[in-house]
């Protein structure tokens, strides 16, 4: 398998983009899963400057590195979503205007929209991202829900995102959303129900990142192969779990890195995921976007974890299938 | 330990309290924890009318049943939430009013404070109940929290209950959180939190539902045990864990008894919570209040599994210490 | 659910039909999963002389018991298997014959299409039995097997049975493999492989025996929920595992009950499969066939064991949903 | 099996005998291992008066309560161990004398010689108990010890107890070291070498408490295989597990009950111990000498606790082979 | 322990011996287990053409390899195996002849008679291969099996071997059986029948390879441990366990390297074997015999796979104990 | 974190001090836990002789090493341990005496409170030692021992250790017990009524070896969070369980890497400790004492061990939190 080794930028936006392309080349990815944010990608921007969108690949290039997939994870949570403050400081001022949730919404869908000709433009072929979920809040089903109220939740998201969909085939690029609490999809189950709520169409797939799993008691490797048609981006982080009676799945609430949490994220490689069965069963499917590395480890300063995580992913894509069936010398003929 | 046996009402509330007293005083029960709802006990009526109070105290004795507690989870969720439209199926009328959020819990909290003197009216010296949180739809820390964000939740919290717990104390009452997803706090280490908040008064005690802990990873007993000084009353109530790779940890949205969820509330006796390692526990701390069956097991008729679950109680019960140690008798003087 | 418990008298051939329709109705069995046997419900006189069939119908309501399924598994064994040896004991002299392989599987198919006709008849809609398999022996895939052998394999199967199942079509009656190691599905991915092979018609359905799950890492209830348009028959036999690092997984060739073996069969409520799950996913999915008990617990005199595990099946079958969901009454109105 | 189902007396020497053997019997026991004790079998008077041997064997008659098995763990106790002051407590004056060490254990020794004779004149086969151990309390190796010094203490062992199994052969009686922490043997490899040291003499075999099994992590169904051919007397007690990661399984010198413990002892029925693949393999080794229930459950009051094991145990006992195979009527001959 | 790190040829018999040796020399090997193969070890020839061997000899030191082991386990495989067209493919034409069964089997033990020979001049003291079974594809015990049957078959098992085992005694060479699926010793228990039925003649050893021991639950350094006087080779291959619920301990039929799979095959360090517990054992009891990398691993392309085992190798054989006690020094003198 | 990274020399101290340095300055560690040994460290003369101190200090100085802590296992282990052999060959002649042990306790004490001083001038601020226990020998509660007894035993250790405390002060240094089975703290519990019996007093710590934690099923970052103000050292060592059912976890008084024990000591990273959770919350409660590793592996020469244990340390070290949080750059501001 030639699949890409990404670095995800989302966590790095804070860093200029040509310092991180630096790095990046530097540690010897392959390329970039490139962060919608205007220190990176100006998607604003993009949209109205085709010159801006050839600068940015011309710069990925000149450090040698592929641009596959962007990442609109803050745009894309607006647009079904019961906006809050938190949203503020995720959204473009465009984007957020006076904060009427309403409109939030309906400006992140028209900026989404306008996402995947850019993305073209730019040379990637695929837009990982968030949705939002008009029902996530409700998943304790308490104060008490009925499941026609759930419904109607995935209806409205379906509602919301067939016209970006459109927009999306118009241009030949995917939308694949990272499966994750807070979303529509968050689980194995959640996810059949998206795909349902769509018809399957092809324009949405999925972003896996094993680390949202771990916890959640879910099997990373199962999901890819009963997905596999819609797996159009891997994700790759850890997470750890603690399972010592006091700590608890749901994090209590405490920052990451604290260790009274019941899980956490980490650098590839420190955590429980089982990354082997994850590879095996990619290679065993015919996958072949992009890994990712995402860096969301509160214990470990990133410019150590990218570059390790790096070394990891080389050993993990070693892991690539021999051409005969070690049985087919056995016999003599 | 004579600790009382209750069957909490509030899943009940449908059939008329003099029919329920019937069944429960039949099966056996000790008592009840008695919902606060119109036809079980109505809070607001009670307030003005002291002979309604009496009536229900009456009716309960004349089946034999004691009241220990109250149970007033649906309004005290409203004192420190994000009300919506959810919230208006479990309030009152006269709480609700016009739905506007602070307006809401402004009138919540109003209500919770008259509540402790009709309890102890009625001969409870405890109410057990919800409250709310400010902070609770945040536990993914996404979008972004910060841990100031939460704290400020926790002071909201101690600032909208201080004033309903001095009522408890004028009327030498207490209140017993239920730990619980959804609320101020749900595990071991926001119960910590939640107490600190509070600066530890005794008016503020803990409701133990083991049920909730089991899908966290929680260990009751060691809850019990480290939270002793503050463990006002139980709950009996079992869950299940389903562990295939495809079930998740936060249900999928899935109603109850869909085998596709990761947990479901059953029974007591039909689930995986270490009932027996609680009672123990229990004996150990001399925990004296009330062993309260809960009934919330969908897949499962509440009047089959009322009396079963009470003949578990009472196996579960029938573990008492010895008066002396079993090597009290290995020597000979 | 008002599904049947039934006996299935496979085990007890030895015993003359009317003093086990004594055993059964006296332990408050509902009816019994009737044995293919000269002893029992001999197929070959069946279908010449219908006399004989009503007098065992007769017998059996007489004791009060319905027959709900025919059991044929040793018939149906010799269907597609490489004979040997080993079939002649489990054969009619007419169906062994000459003993030579292929004529004997044809005669074996051609009672197995004359069964439904008299199960009819009998007033039973289910024949449950095995298939035989063509490949089962290649499991181990040593010596090296091409999966060209493997799906001429499955090919064959579906060849011998298509006719048989024809027959089935025009009685009205359906055919329940028992998922078992020794038959052409004796798991999860072989099921949906046999089920493919056929076309996935309606003739061909599933029994579920989750004593043959559990050795082999199965989840009986991820199964019963996955096939449940095919789910036809359940019994409950129950298995236990021995891990102490010098058991197997594949019994060591060791007679049943001994404490070398890495697993067994033992009667229901004595093993390790769990039967809650696995009943709660019937409710879930609204099957509504027998239940049916199988004693094979060499450990355990089937006099004892079979009135126990009756018992534990009535337990269980006391496990029926709740018409109302139990949150229906958290609200007022 | 038509095993005796006995009660262990050592944890009741201050009921007198009548008033237990009236419980015992009443309860339904079989049988007591009775206790050697001043108030229960008072065995220094036993070695000089015959009338009382016989008058004990009377009692225990007239309750129809066997006599399988004396217990001798104190005296036993004595024979090789580091005697100190925790000694005086479970030892005769007589045999305590001054206290001096080597005193003591050759007193010890000279009673213990005693017991096989009267144990033979009440009708009993085996006295049950402990040895002591030069060794044990090295088990952490630390301060330093060599092998040489362990194999010393094994030495001393078979010296000291050589001519008390002599005296025990004169009577034809067994003895049956209780595997145990603080003993010569206290799990798998130790009891390889204890039988070892004494050359497997006949003489001395063992009696299999699993309870003390389970938090050492020994499975006790392999060692009943395993020992088969010296498994002389099986006592039926339960343990419990707590792994919160703060209780060790030292027991952190916390009293039993004490819910901080690693681990307690429990009624049979309440625990972690695999009762059923205990009988089971009993059953297949064909062990036939009594299942005695001991109570040390420091939970759970022993007029409660007695009963409620003897009938977990009867339900054990049901599970008993079964005359022929369930696969002998699979075939037609 | 300087215990010599071998290649297993078998998987690689497409490529010739010399570029082999070229390859396994370049890594860092000490030495080959070389397979019986036209191309690697021609063992028809090697009866006839003594220049041969010494040739391969030859070839073998040249590139700094010691032969310490022949690998027969096809020719094996064909001794007491019933024969069907699987076998036509690793077999010799010479061998296979007419294919008739007995025939087959007959000249099968003749050429494997004549191994020990050829291994002897050639320098190696074992030969490691398969048995073959008659009772193999009994192990489920249906269709119906008695005991007298499989007591039948491991004596056929002894009879064909005996005068084999005999030629090796001639010879001074040794055979070790590599405990397998489809042989007469596939896992603990079958190994301690099988010695048995051998009477346990030191010409009849064991190869571990404890890949076939992980999805059996076994434990390979419980085995090593039990059975050191018999241990003669060692393979080290890795193995994997998919535990989802779906993917069955048989394997479902499915090819190697299918993510579906219940267990697979892979490279050292890839799996969930304890090689570190494996080797400790090793370093116990002495064994001083090859470990000998053989490459399946269907999703990793053996040249990568080869020298990476090796890498892993040479860190587990690193583990060599001290020569002094680490208390040695904990005292003054 | 800066961190020292130390070798502990307490089983390096047949080799001279000069000779060790060199290793372990070329091995690259950045210090010493230096032993009290006559060899290493010798507290007797140091007492007397200021320029002995300074000379070694010197030495390690040369070598680039830094001393940041004593080891004086041997002679704390004295301080309140029922003496007897054992201790004569870790004792100083002058601190044993004439044996009895009384006066060996006395002049344990005296000489342990000398050594505050010396390691002040040393440069060391830390000594890590073991305390003996006057009760850890009826860690099993047999023979009988009562509370009370305990409590003794306790208060006896505060009586002998606050006089030494007092030394400790006056030097500003402050003891470390290694918490470990034959002390008066070895587990979670007894850690606290340790603490208690001091009154927690400042100059009494504690030093964390995570592989005495293992075996006992103890969470050593539980441990090291909950203990956080208390401790002072952390040794890296490893351990493994072995959980065959045979195997024990009192070890069976076997010596250290026989594979029949049920745990034994290995070197970091060939065990089972997670030592990632170890650093992680090391790194939250900013721990920044040294971090020792210890060889303890009786299956691993000390030469290979000490400088693998140290590469994997490193990369424990390189796990140090970011500066900024991950989820810091999500927004635009």
């Amino acid at each position: 398998m030639s699949r890409p080794i990404n670095l995800t930028t989302v966590q790095w936006t804070d860093m200029p983009l040509p310092e991180l392309c630096g790095h990046a080349a530097r540690w010897g990815y392959d390329g970039l899963t490139l962060a919608c944010h205007p220190r990176h990608f100006d998607a604003g921007r993009a949209r109205q400057d085709l010159d801006y969108v050839d600068e940015v690949a011309h710069l990925l290039r000149s450090h040698g590195l592929r641009v596959n997939a962007l990442a609109a994870h803050m745009l894309g949570q607006a647009v079904c979503d019961p906006v809050d403050d938190r949203h503020r400081n995720i959204l473009d001022d465009a984007v957020w205007g006076d904060g009427e949730p309403e409109g939030v919404r309906r400006r992140a869908a028209e900026a989404m929209a306008a996402l995947p000709a850019a993305a073209a433009r730019l040379g990637a072929d695929t837009v990982v991202g968030f949705t939002g979920s008009p029902v996530w809040h409700m998943f304790m089903l308490f104060p008490p829900v009925s499941q026609d109220d759930i419904q109607s939740g995935y209806q409205e998201f379906a509602d919301r995102w067939h016209p970006i969909l459109d927009a999306f085939d118009d241009a030949r690029v995917r939308f694949a959303l990272e499966v994750h609490p807070t979303e529509i999809a968050y689980d194995y189950w959640t996810t059949a129900r998206t795909l349902d709520a769509l018809g399957h169409r092809p324009a949405f797939g999925l972003n896996l990142d094993p680390s949202h799993f771990l916890w959640q008691g879910l099997d990373p490797a199962v999901f890819a192969y009963d997905y596999r048609e819609r797996l159009y981006h891997v994700d790759l982080k850890d997470a750890v779990l603690r399972t010592d009676g006091r700590a608890g799945r749901l994090g209590s609430h405490l920052p990451w890195a604290d260790p009274r949490r019941g899980w956490d994220f980490v650098t590839v490689g420190h955590g429980d995921v089982d990354f082997e069965a994850l590879i095996r069963t990619l290679n065993a499917i015919g996958y072949d976007g992009p890994l990712s590395v995402e860096w969301e480890d509160a214990g470990m300063d990133r410019l150590t974890a990218a570059p390790q995580a790096l070394s990891r992913v080389r050993e993990l894509a070693a892991i690539s299938p021999a051409d005969a069936s070690f049985d087919a010398s056995f016999g003599h003929r």
